[in-house]
């Protein structure tokens, strides 16, 4: 059977950045659709009636939502090259809840440094820095949450890091004085190209941030 | 190795169901520690300490949190008998889809029902009904969402069923007469011991529930 894969996303969106990254450690040949989110594609609607959100994975016509879904539909359909769970099943059981406690409590404390004000913004940056410490332990000495290689895991968080100089610089505080580990993580991260290519240039994610404050009010 | 299997619950809930009911489908011996959530237990704090929540499954020492990411533990830990989640990758993904629907969407729902008054208490049940509707279609016209047997998405609903009459005793609305199609699965899931052993008497929760409002104020 062939394989047609295409995908919905959004660039500055760090869920789509996960499945860009599995498959490009997968190598897999995609066709990337950029969708407007104030404007959604009638496919995309079609694709993900339910929740109506990128990223979208369509292969050979059927469609994968959910970005932790979709990086373990990746890997399981392409499963010769690059595992990306681990293969003990208490390994896996560790990544899957460490990326779901990613996707439950730290894109909102992201969100926090620079979608609110005052006491709420600085909640936002401690939450924030806590998350990332507690994510510092169990990376340990590790050179990627995977091991020797970029992992379930790694793919899970990796995206945050183009929206750190937004937090940054709109929050005013440093993840690098906080978090050195995790900083150093990042830089190890980015030396793959898997990584590099799936995200975009913080300095192009930081204008498109305070566009959103503008549009809220937050400016 | 021995397994030393121990589930951390308490007894009304449908995630904890989760886990027994995988369990029992496994044949899997454990020893059930009922906890007090009013008074947590040194050893659910130690074992889950991001979360503090049940299920928590400790497997030779070493613990499994989130009730969806246990129940694929123990698919792929006793994988030599009653396969919960579906071969087919693609077939995988969507019920991982829909067991992730459940756990964002229908908890929440759910609690309106008997958790508030008025025109939210009326939101929670539309809300639930709507959602229902949506996985009766999902069923379409087979035996268990796993197709012949129980699997994952079975698993990951059948739980709220003995809240069912608590639902619909205090928020006043039937749901059969609106999902005819999945109170004829929940019989149908009834007749298995695995689920029956392992759901409490719905008699048992209304009581329960209508302690919970009266300690909310709500009574």
């Amino acid at each position: 059977m062939a394989n047609e894969v295409k995908l919905l996303d959004f660039w500055p969106s760090m869920f789509g950045m996960r499945v860009r990254i599995a498959l490009a450690e997968k190598g897999v040949a995609y066709e990337y659709v950029e969708e407007d989110l104030r404007n959604k594609s009638p496919l995309l609607l079609q694709m993900n009636p339910i929740h109506k959100k990128i990223p979208v994975l369509v292969h050979n016509g059927k469609p994968i939502s959910e970005s932790s879904i979709i990086v373990q539909y990746i890997d399981e359909t392409w499963k010769d090259r690059a595992p990306l769970l681990p293969s003990d099943p208490y390994e896996r059981a560790q990544a899957r809840f460490w990326v779901d406690f990613i996707d439950k409590k730290l894109y909102d404390e992201t969100r926090k440094t620079w979608g609110s004000k005052g006491e709420e913004q600085e909640a936002g940056k401690r939450g924030m820095i806590a998350i990332l410490k507690q994510l510092e332990e169990v990376l340990g000495e590790k050179a990627f949450f995977g091991g020797e290689c970029l992992g379930f895991l790694d793919i899970g968080l990796i995206g945050f890091s183009s929206w750190f100089y937004s937090y940054e610089t709109i929050g005013k505080f440093s993840i690098e004085a906080e978090c050195p580990k995790i900083m150093a993580w990042v830089k190890r991260c980015l030396q793959k190209e898997s990584v590099s290519k799936s995200l975009p240039d913080p300095m192009k994610v930081y204008p498109f941030v305070l566009e959103i404050m503008k549009a809220l009010g937050l400016d």
